[in-house]
């Protein structure tokens, strides 16, 4: 099971931290008894898109742990400040060199076992001037029949690509949310 | 502008934190030069519900700041370990103590001047024994026509609402994602 690392002390004003449940609360929480603070731990969202151009997806090579090698669809952690749609196109840009129209909503799925949600988003290629960012090794269009299944970095990617290939088949996007359940080996990061 | 409190000593080893852009990043973060660690900070997300006893709809009275004494949908920050669906049930038996079956998701509200992104799904009541909890001061069925619409808690639950009676009167509902624009009054608090 996947934890962040834990806190040790008070960020505020560095006292050792106390994990107790706070008054009016009901689960544990990472308190400060000297200065009265409480630092809530939420789950974090991963924005990403799936970018076309014609029939063809754009994959990213990842050049960064975890799933070094794996191929994954440009996506990342959202910055405080920014929009998901805004997130996304940022992580496009980033890793994929990619510019391109954030087009709808598509995949919303919950990984609570590493504490995230995994958001994307369809969008159109505007150009084919991509290249890989400092993030990735190459970035590249694929067909369908052409998608490196058993070579995709995370579970989100692959669960948002089939049911992209499944609505894009019966000719009508939808918007989609599930949940990933915890891996069975022990060695996924689970996203 | 809403901050969140500025971090100052590492949660992991105590030292001071150091706010400078790390090695391979393109933005500021909370570092601490003693251990190595880079603390990130991510948008939170809130889930919620729109809990629907036929065609009315279920508000909880805040007791709770911000927004003490106005009327919202019962939401709140999703916790580690739940999905979105299930963080939204749970802030629904908490604060209005209502059984519902969760339905399909229906707003995602980025409220980036408040580091938030806000989600809620449709829902049924199973029955009508919802009492308030602990957070609200009273728990109502309101239809249409009675919802209290200026002295509604945020913004996202008015904006969701009014997406809600528009898709309820065309008779198809769909799936909505806006953002939420920084307030215009000081003292909103964003939400």
């Amino acid at each position: 099971m996947y934890t962040r690392n834990a806190a040790r002390f008070c960020a505020h004003c560095g006292a050792p931290i106390v994990r107790r449940v706070p008054s009016g609360d009901n689960r544990e929480r990472d308190c400060c008894d000297r200065c009265g603070a409480i630092h809530y731990v939420n789950p974090r969202p991963v924005v990403g898109t799936i970018p076309l151009w014609e029939d063809r997806i754009l994959l990213c090579r990842r050049a960064i742990d975890p799933r070094y090698g794996k191929w994954t669809l440009p996506a990342g952690f959202m910055e405080v400040g920014e929009t998901t749609a805004g997130g996304a196109q940022r992580e496009t840009i980033e890793e994929a060199g990619a510019r391109i129209e954030v087009g709808p909503l598509f995949s919303i799925l919950d990984v609570p076992h590493v504490e995230q949600v995994h958001i994307f988003f369809r969008a159109q290629l505007l150009d084919l001037d991509f290249a890989p960012g400092s993030e990735s090794l190459e970035v590249m269009l694929f067909e369908e029949t052409a998608i490196p299944w058993d070579e995709l970095a995370f579970r989100t990617v692959s669960m948002t690509l089939r049911l992209f290939f499944a609505d894009r088949a019966r000719g009508a996007f939808g918007v989609h949310i599930q949940a990933v359940p915890p891996p069975s080996a022990p060695k996924d990061t689970g996203r």
